[in-house]
């Protein structure tokens, strides 16, 4: 990892190596931030304070808020990473690209953190918490919102059941013939209803 | 729902038949023994100590662990009415059943052994193989087969990968404003999916 800027820690005793130790501790106090006040609420400096760690550090390890909330949710890939695989492109094609992307992220890891993801949300209202801020961030503002302003939140909430349904079957429950089907399966299978759910109609 | 067995008003006026006032506490004492050590990590015996049962109690009225375990997910209704509630009517209309249903039980818990049976099968293989069991059964064999012979275990998964997402967004999750969105709302946006995994064209 990079070790350009010294933490406190560092400071205080002048022979550490730079920074790895005010990694931990952001996250940690990420985690306890954003739960209690959400993704809109915290601030990059309160979550700096609250881990005894300089402002600028939460650029440097992580490169802003939101690649600081994704990485709170153990997230594989940080979201810019996502956006870039998902936004550009045929609106019309939108919801394949999601489902690829998905897809692709989360086979590289065999979906065990999407599974540990999945037990903290169902155990933790804070966990809970992360995930509702992320589907509204990420997913509603930053993918729906700009194709489908009409009732977006509505569409992002239903790609979400879609979405995480998809995971839990083919990572976490394992059940075939989704978990073993290639990529072009599931995409044509899935991908419509992703895209009614973005730009169809609802009703 | 599923309410055969006499209640306690029922035993105090001696109509009871033997055994009968096992059943629960065993039940009560399986749901949390699972929640506390998982399927794998409860034992039958530490079950029937909890519930100060004989341990041969379990395989009288359940059959034994894993039986017990479905038992104790506390489906609020059973799998056969389910099937009643879910199967008659027209074919067009199956998938809009199917949510009205899932809707309609589940409401009735508020979902908390929705987030119970997600963490167990998250945590415990053996959850997730009763549960992958639970689709190729019921919904695969009992529901889609019928209706859709032709590649009906990819359309039972696909129609599982809605179903649970739905119950993680709507119970677990609980994002708005699928949270608090009427039956009839769901039914319209997510019955077309589910209509389209069953009977509709996959590629």
């Amino acid at each position: 990892m990079a070790d350009a800027i010294p933490g406190p820690a560092a400071r205080r005793r002048g022979r550490r190596r730079a920074g790895e130790d005010t990694r931990e501790p952001l996250l940690a106090a990420a985690r306890a931030e954003f739960a209690a006040r959400g993704f809109e609420g915290a601030t990059v400096r309160r979550i700096a304070e609250r881990a005894g760690v300089d402002a600028a550090m939460v650029n440097h390890w992580f490169g802003g808020k939101e690649q600081l909330f994704v990485a709170a949710l153990d997230f594989p890939v940080d979201i810019s990473t996502i956006l870039d695989r998902v936004l550009p492109g045929d609106r019309d094609e939108l919801g394949a690209r999601i489902v690829r992307t998905f897809l692709t992220v989360w086979d590289t890891t065999g979906g065990a953190p999407l599974g540990t993801l999945i037990r903290s949300v169902a155990s933790h209202e804070s966990a809970a918490r992360l995930m509702r801020e992320f589907v509204a961030t990420a997913l509603a503002q930053r993918i729906v919102r700009p194709v489908a302003p009409d009732r977006h939140e509505m569409r992002a909430a239903l790609c979400g059941t879609q979405i995480i349904g998809l995971g839990m079957i083919r990572y976490v429950l394992r059940l075939e013939p989704i978990a073993s089907a290639t990529h072009d399966e599931v995409v044509t299978a899935v991908a419509p209803t992703l895209q009614r759910y973005l730009t169809g109609p609802l009703d």
